[in-house]
């Protein structure tokens, strides 16, 4: 699962940040959160398919978190896009599509099936499918809004085939059977039991998506133990009251939320636009939930290491877009980048010593996003390269003389390649 | 009169390109032609007060054209704007504004006023103050669509004052007759002709916004003798027949409106997905008509050269976005940039042999937008650099071993600082 934040914008937009959507990549689908204005483009300059589509989560009506929808829905069409699309949201976002598409006079020639959930509802899966499952739950904001939950269904355990072969398990009825979780009785008449050829049943993985809320039970009901919780954090806390007038979240309920629900990664987002630098609103979500951090446009967040290879490609960085003009060698950074890299994670292996269970879990894995990174870089690097050779050049000398140069935002909070 | 393309896309966004809007800044007002997605976070990248605006005009109701006026008008009510806001467009604006902040929920505590046009109409000053008006045409679309041409009244001729005292005229009155063009009997009872002491009047700039049409008569009476014809051309001449199923324009159309109508420059504008590379069509116009330019986002066009000393001020260059984040020293590449730029400058000068005229009149200026730009750009590299020393060496090296660097993509079509 690949969590790509579109836009992390709040209410209005700046120079730099765009207005609230999030995209969730699995198994070759996409699942959006929300659909700000202009989502449709970054999802192209972040590589994301969007004909790959399935579902349209809206959380509620407040223009910044669906002005991009009727966009969207506009480049469907004229993508010739013919399976079906789901979208979930509060009551009238059906209302609300088919308005602006009969105003625009677009005809779609692919059907969409609405979930609309009401006001004063408990809880809802808005999805089912055999695989996973998407849970909805109101929260507390000045106007009717709806949290969601991603959840993978348990993958079934692991099968021991030499261990079963050994007891005598040899026809697939009886794997089937033993995987199902019943016992099976062999030719010489001994029971095997499922527990001693069948793992742990594998648990999936997991996402919660919270914005525009106070803090109010349904956000930790949402992230209990989730791998990923998105949640917003529009203020500081120096500004509470301010939130609590607007019906937002400072970091601070964002990470009470984390702690009361044991989420394994804290992904703040939605800032107001008064924070030129979000990493004060880090700085306190850290101070009191960790791992926490931030939502960064285009940067995608892996849960499955196994995927951090990188399936989600993203085809035009913003940077290049301005470099595709300039043809300077940009081979500096290369050499730099991954050795100083490595350094940088040794540094960071060695400090860390609290908190193990997290690094625990990653301590296997790190190396591999980052690596991953830096061929991303230097592809992107050589792209804009003019010649091989004295790239090469610049890299030897990069290793030796120069201090080690930064590609990636670096500060005492980024920590992100352990997930 | 600065027109600031926002984007130049098509139908829809590519990964570089943005759905169609184009600002005109005039005396501190702006006046917005069209507004696709985003629009708002354009303006504000290219250092555009939203709060200036005064005139939306909507061309037609195809989503790409204004799907980003919903949002554009939210924001505005969260700057507390106060002053009333005038839009124009095709019959059923008002209703598409009224129902989405009715079902947004947004109470504008600023009034719209809103000028309709029906289909059908012939011709109509949907605008009209002391200083400027704006003529709204219908053009030939698949739907109903309106060009608008943006014109400046003429100032009235200057007042030889010497003259005037010799020949005896003395009390502001007189003067204000004569302005007025009337004649004025002095104590000597010889009358003094108006045309004797005020000039030629002085005409009014002029900008016409022509997209989404074939080719057209209105076309032409919209552009006529206009400084400056911003002229879609979706696609090459190679598609004519697509471009006329679908209505709209090659670039040869827009280059024979732009010939039929005398305008002084031609500037083209939405272009289909298909051309990562616009040049082609301007290869194309130009072959027809000269000058002509094409629509770069966020570049500001100049008509007036008194104000090439760049009022429009571009705060967040693309590239920036990216490098905020970067924490590098301030100081390569700059060097780099400019040279190289003198070198490519004089190249270019030197050169340019035909069309004199044009470049007579521009003799002294050019130099003046293109060091504007430099100082921008070296902003720009040495945030891409992260030390000086190396990025030096990189600079001695590119002086030998590399042809001179291109910043922005360099043509022989590149004499846009004329202008």
């Amino acid at each position: 699962m690949i969590i790509v934040p579109l836009g992390v914008a709040s209410a209005t937009p700046t120079a730099t940040r765009h207005l609230s959507s999030v995209a969730l990549w699995r198994e070759g689908d996409i699942h959006l959160f929300d659909c700000g204005e202009n989502a449709q483009m970054r999802m192209l300059q972040a590589g994301l398919k969007r004909s790959k589509i399935e579902n349209i989560f809206i959380s509620h009506f407040d223009v910044d978190h669906y002005s991009g929808l009727i966009g969207l829905l506009s480049t469907l069409q004229l993508q010739r896009r013919d399976k079906p699309l789901h979208i979930a949201g509060p009551k009238g976002i059906k209302k609300f599509v088919d308005w602006n598409l009969k105003f625009a006079n677009v005809d779609l020639n692919f059907d969409i099936r609405y979930t609309e959930v009401d006001e004063g509802f408990e809880s809802e899966r808005v999805v089912d499918e055999d695989e996973y499952y998407v849970e909805a739950r109101p929260l507390n904001h000045t106007k009717f809004c709806i949290g969601y939950r991603f959840q993978e269904k348990d993958k079934p355990g692991k099968v021991d085939a030499e261990k079963a072969e050994k007891m005598g398990i040899t026809e697939d009825a009886q794997f089937k059977a033993l995987k199902a979780g019943e016992d099976v009785e062999v030719e010489d008449g001994t029971v095997v039991k499922s527990y001693e050829i069948v793992g742990h049943p594998r648990p999936g993985d997991s996402f919660a998506y919270i914005t525009d809320t106070k803090y109010c039970p349904n956000s930790v009901k949402l992230a209990m133990n989730t791998n990923i919780l998105y949640h917003e954090a529009t203020f500081s806390e120096s500004l509470a009251d301010k939130a609590a007038e607007t019906g937002h979240s400072t970091s601070i309920d964002a990470a009470r939320v984390a702690n009361e629900a044991q989420t394994k990664l804290l992904v703040i987002s939605h800032f107001s636009a008064r924070y030129t630098n979000p990493f004060v609103l880090l700085r306190e979500a850290r101070a009191k939930f960790f791992p926490a951090w931030l939502a960064t446009e285009l940067r995608p967040i892996y849960t499955d290491p196994a995927q951090e290879k990188g399936i989600v490609k993203q085809k035009v960085y913003i940077k290049e877009i301005d470099e595709s003009k300039s043809q300077g060698s940009r081979s500096g950074g290369r050499g730099r980048g991954s050795d100083d890299n490595k350094k940088r994670f040794r540094k960071r292996r060695s400090s860390s010593s609290g908190s193990s269970s997290s690094r625990g879990r990653s301590s296997d894995r790190p190396r591999r996003p980052r690596r991953d990174d830096n061929q991303e870089r230097r592809k992107r690097r050589s792209d804009s390269n003019s010649s091989g050779r004295d790239s090469n050049k610049d890299y030897n000398n990069s290793g030796s003389s120069r201090p080690p140069k930064h590609i990636t935002p670096r500060t005492p909070f980024d920590d992100f390649d352990r997930f």
